[in-house]
């Protein structure tokens, strides 16, 4: 895939993220919502500073375009777009700290707890997780209140023990108990694959779409999520080949456990292949209106930062 | 209030306790439920580390009888007590971090970044935040999906930044920014008066009572969330008092601002009787059905554990 081939979509990304930057803008401000006490000045600048950071905003995408491939009512899902990035974010905040990976910089700013302070980094994540819910739960997320009960379960099941966070306590123990290949499979469905399955999911639960839609972007989900951490696991190789001079990546170096570690880099480029063609096949059924999602899995694929 | 007159409610309290310790232990069983992949032992056993822990339930007792005066489902009430828990649980767990409160033993028993490790606390509480929504969005929670919504969302507003973690903020601040004694109510109403407020609201909630009833709930939650915490700084006070064989109560001397340090031990007391009295009075529309909820506001401004 080439330069060329990759603009018109992350044209359709950034301007998909327009709005999204501005509902999380007003989501985040310091005026407490009904049913609330007070927002500290403190921890909302820590809660922002954690969201709006320049991120590519790839999973609201797909709660968008999976909303509008069922005509989903629009408002809707841009909110649970922000509550899955509010979800996104914290993750990040809670995994940068010192206890957990410990970085100092994301996107070339300093994490939370470096711009403010760990305890304040381990409430602002607390409180977008919480918020998470709160944005689905709102009557403002005009749904039935049957969609939004149903979208709290799926962002939780996704989010939680069985998902994400399962996913990052099995990735910390892989340090110290190296996961065989279903092990490393299972991980990764849980740390990164869980929210990008929900993500395609939620557009098809938005609009009250028949389960086999929704069984269908949730499985298209699942296999952009495995590109991405393909896509990822190579990068890493390759990226450290061209600066270290040899074929060993930053993951092999510090005996992380990896895919593309296990079988190589040709292996992976198949694998990657083999699974945007799955994951468009998924979507075939809908013709021409899936013609973003579909650049979206080989966007995935294709991704080099 | 003398022992012989807590009796009957502690005997009452600990009887609400026995299911509700069963249907946790369900609920962080190893087992994934749908729509999760796997949940890691490691993580589920700190989980249970950090909620199995001999607590006295109190919140969960409080959405158990406010549940109970409006004949509102049994079972249901048992899930939204086990959910709160979880909440109550999880910020525990986050308190004690050495990036907060640095604490090694809870009820006697080594903390969960004690008896397992920083990364894993930090997990543990985020999967028992994300589980707690889970819990109430299930349709396990048999009640009318608007009614699960509205839990979700109240939930979140008690829990979140205008609510408890906010107040957890404003906290750590008070350590280096003194609160004014407006400031210091505004900080005790969000850090423990919220969840205690949504313990008595919740009853009504699931019940689907009139918002009147809600907010007179509501109203008498946040009377006892005050209690709870007045009764918490005098017991500091005292506890210290006949100690240390001075006047000077840990709090004070760690330079904490609180009521009890502004206003003195019998200020305080005299508060109590006053929040009980008031307590009372919100509930006196209900009769005899609120004998037990009554006997819960005493029981909190007279703890001396």
């Amino acid at each position: 895939m080439t330069k060329d081939d990759q603009m018109p979509f992350e044209a359709a990304l950034v301007a998909r993220a327009g709005p999204l930057e501005a509902l999380l803008r007003q989501l985040l401000d310091e005026r407490p919502h009904s049913g609330e006490i007070a927002r500290p000045e403190h921890l909302m600048a820590a809660m922002r500073h954690g969201v709006l950071n320049g991120g590519k905003r790839l999973r609201p995408f797909l709660v968008l375009e999976s909303a509008a491939l069922f005509s989903a009512d629009g408002e809707a899902a841009l909110r649970v777009a922000a509550a899955l990035e509010c979800v996104h974010c914290y993750s990040l905040i809670h995994d940068d700290l010192p206890a957990m990976d410990d970085d100092d910089l994301r996107r070339g700013q300093p994490t939370v707890h470096k711009a403010f302070d760990e305890a304040t980094a381990i409430l602002a994540g607390d409180a977008l997780l919480t918020l998470a819910f709160d944005i689905i739960a709102d009557e403002a997320t005009a749904l039935p209140a049957e969609r939004r009960a149903a979208l709290v379960l799926a962002l939780a099941r996704a989010a939680g023990a069985g998902g994400m966070v399962g996913g990052q306590t099995l990735d910390l123990e892989a340090e110290h108990i190296r996961p065989d290949e279903a092990g490393i499979i299972r991980l990764q469905a849980m740390k990164t694959g869980a929210l990008m399955r929900f993500a395609c999911e939620a557009g098809a639960i938005i609009a009250g779409a028949p389960p086999a839609d929704r069984e269908r972007l949730a499985e298209f989900g699942s296999a952009i999520g495995l590109a991405f951490q393909l896509a990822d696991d190579l990068l890493d190789l390759t990226a450290d080949a061209s600066q270290m001079g040899k074929a060993t990546g930053k993951d092999a170096a510090a005996g992380k456990a990896t895919l593309v570690a296990l079988h190589g880099a040709d292996w992976a480029r198949g694998q990657l292949n083999g699974l945007v063609d799955q994951a468009h096949a998924l979507l075939d059924p809908y013709g021409e209106d899936a013609a973003l999602l579909k650049e979206a899995a080989k966007f995935v694929a294709a991704r080099n930062n």
